[in-house]
């Protein structure tokens, strides 16, 4: 820790005070390493400023003393986005303190909310008042807002709402010296410029540090269908969710599960997969509406005997009550931590190509990668609907970090470059992080690339935004 | 014309001959003076580039000689946005030769067209496969794809669909230095930072020149309703419109119009209004969807049927007919040519607030400048429901060109300051241009300025990209 650090450190606490300026090693410790255990930091202090103003004192002071900062929400980046180096020359930037909510216009389905506030919660705040935020994930428990817009989250329901990106309708950010933008204000139209508040969506903090969002709500749900379903390939079930969505626009979710996942589910939690026959493949699909309770389960219903009619499903199944559909969901939920737990760790690869192309595109690495590495097995559930499934290869032996290391690295280099061939990405929705920064820099298109560099430069010359993080 | 432009177009017209590098002044005359004949520039040179490469090797070079360029689409800006100055340093870039559909795909409802088509070229085309982009606007004959996403155009659908910018899944762009950044993959989910390409959105050239865009398109209606209505005022007009949204979702224009506007186009155009009684503001009301032909006429029917039984409405008439419908929003799009005649040239006002906050707005407004400047005449219709009305101030003779630059230039900064105050914007759909810029420069945030400077520098160093525009 040089010099710098401490004139900063003391500089802050004496103007923001000991609540705002933690160096407390006990107290900082929990957020030196990501969640998953994966990525372990130093920090130097833990600043956690509780309004905007603080917030742009710290980011002035930080720069003018040339001393990086990590921003950091619920810690639940599962890139490595929000831990700080091994140097112990960065500040972790906390913004959990930041949790109000400003405004709520039921009328017009939007809220105003800080940073800090925790998905989870700010879903109880809005049911009281009928709404819900159209964006659910595992991490919702811990997960912010700021780190959801910093990182464009996806989750569940992105196949009709989007990502977090598109639920946001403006923002206010502190950029790199402290001054702040602010485009809270309800306007359906402004057309000076371009979007610059944009460049804080998915900018993973190096542009600037989100400290609230105005957020376009919708109902909560009066209606809700949830259906489990048996098909032969991901192929069919492609041309199942067509049909799906040709006949009904409330279709949110569509999770396609391969039979090896539920195996774990089953052989790990005892979770069953509601259906009896043997299926290759699965689908959890979800509906939801503000119709009469009722209705898209009827609607589901009749569009899935259609489905079974025309060869599209081999069987289907629907969810008879709310504790029903929470536990066909349930099995989606755990399909991680069973899979680790049955199977051992996998090489996991968050990637997306364009909707169409991902059954050619599975076939293709499955076949490709286990033909070129024997014992390597491919496999991958997800979100079928937004071209992004969340593809793990293993060997067929549980994997050593020394395999994920050496031959796993190689196998997953191989996959990216098959992904780059379909016109695909290398991050669907987790970002880039740490963790995919080199292969971003190996597979990025050199414009786009220099391009990010050019607006990093011209935002945060001294390179106090999350150094290390996305931009090669 | 000093040397550079002599090497540039020379060595241009030996790279890609004469189609492309035009030079007679006859034929480039005409793109020299904007639409409205406002700003008249000189140009040495029109390039038309045809492909992608083309626009490529084009900036590159002109970046190399440090020559300006204007890129211009269909020349139809509203604040001189496509035209060149008075120094004749500038030379047209047009991309009017770049006009194919690349791909359309009636399933996902998605096509990639490039920049030059022209709008309603391209709805014709749409239209033979059930599709439509759900955007208009009074120069759809002339407005190019490139150019609407360029200033992120709006219209009378916005109510529903959003702006132009909306619209956009992905696009391709050239950057100052000929390099190319490309997202017409049609990826759902990319979470390789922030979204880069929504920086051309809205950006007015500043930052990239848009070869191609992919655009999400929505079904041809198969149904449709337009109402006329009588409103007390426009904060009943505005409970109206959320009345209307409440019931039903196929709203998609919602536009007021005062009766001053009204009779100026009965008195020029012998265009009456379909309601017999004396109402001070009308509301016209368009919702199309794909139900069954008559189905909307039903459903508005009923909706207005209960907005006057709770006094919402004073009075209101469906059209019966296509024919009819037309006719109402004949209407609509002959005001503003109706009051030029009738009225003379007012100084017009795009801009938005809040939409809550509009009626308020609209009052305040027509009070100050009516009181301050006796004999000054404060008006205005357009797209209520998006916060955006066009707002026109006229002395109460017709206005000389040195009102118009004086008392009225100094109502408009006022007008300016009130918009500022409350939490308005100053461009609402028209962009800022030549026209907006040191009204953009004096009332801009500092922040969002000196960010889009910074933006600027690192993308364009050379400030060849339409210079004299947008950015103060």
């Amino acid at each position: 820790m040089s010099r710098g650090h401490d004139r900063l450190i003391a500089e802050l606490r004496e103007k923001l005070g000991a609540t705002v300026v933690v160096t407390d090693p006990d107290l900082i410790a929990p957020w030196l390493t990501d969640w998953r255990g994966r990525w372990t930091g130093k920090a130097a202090a833990m600043l956690q400023p509780g309004t905007r103003e603080e917030v742009s004192t710290i980011l002035a002071a930080a720069n003018e003393a040339g001393v990086p900062l990590v921003p950091q929400g619920g810690n639940s980046s599962m890139v490595g986005g929000a831990t700080p180096d091994q140097s112990g020359d960065m500040v972790i930037l906390s913004l959990r303190r930041m949790k109000e909510i400003r405004a709520i216009d039921p009328e017009t389905r939007q809220c105003v909310v800080e940073a800090g506030m925790i998905l989870a919660t700010l879903q109880d705040e809005l049911a009281e008042v009928g709404l819900r935020l159209p964006l659910d994930l595992g991490a919702r428990g811990s997960a912010t807002i700021g780190g959801l817009v910093s990182t464009n989250a996806g989750g569940t329901e992105v196949l009709r709402h989007g990502t977090m990106g598109e639920q946001v309708l403006g923002l206010e950010a502190v950029l790199a010296d402290g001054s702040v933008i602010d485009t809270l204000s309800p306007l359906k139209k402004d057309n000076r410029g371009p979007r610059i508040d944009r460049m804080m969506i998915g900018g993973e903090g190096q542009f600037g540090v989100i400290t609230a969002v105005r957020l376009q709500l919708t109902a909560l749900p009066s209606d809700r269908a949830t259906a489990w379903v048996g098909v032969a390939s991901p192929q069919a079930a492609l041309k199942l969710l067509r049909f799906c969505e040709q006949e009904c626009d409330a279709v949110e979710g569509f999770e396609l599960l391969p039979k090896d996942s539920l195996a774990a589910a089953e052989a790990v939690f005892d979770l069953r997969a509601p259906l009896d026959g043997d299926h290759d493949w699965q689908v959890l699909i979800e509906a939801k509406g503000e119709s009469e309770a009722g209705t898209l389960n009827e609607k589901l219903g009749s569009i899935l005997a259609g489905a079974i009619e025309q060869g599209l499903a081999q069987d289907a199944v629907l969810a008879q009550s709310e504790a029903q559909a929470e536990a066909f969901w349930s099995i989606r939920h755990h399909l991680s931590d069973a899979e680790k737990r049955h199977y051992g760790m996998a090489n996991s690869h968050d990637i997306s190509v364009p909707v169409d192309a991902m059954p050619a595109f599975l076939k293709e690495v499955r076949d490709r990668i286990e033909a070129d590495y024997p014992g390597a097995w491919v496999s991958g559930y997800g979100h079928l609907g937004d071209g992004n499934i969340h593809l793990h290869v293993r060997p067929m032996d549980r994997a050593s970090d020394d395999w994920r290391a050496t031959e796993g690295a190689e196998i997953e280099r191989k996959v990216h470059d098959m992904i780059v061939a379909h016109g695909g990405s290398i991050s669907a929705e987790h970002g880039i992080g740490q963790m995919k920064r080199d292969e971003f820099a190996r597979l990025g298109e050199p414009a786009r690339l220099a391009m990010l560099r050019a607006l990093k430069q011209a935002l945060d010359p001294k390179r106090i935004l999350n150094p290390g993080k996305l931009i090669p």
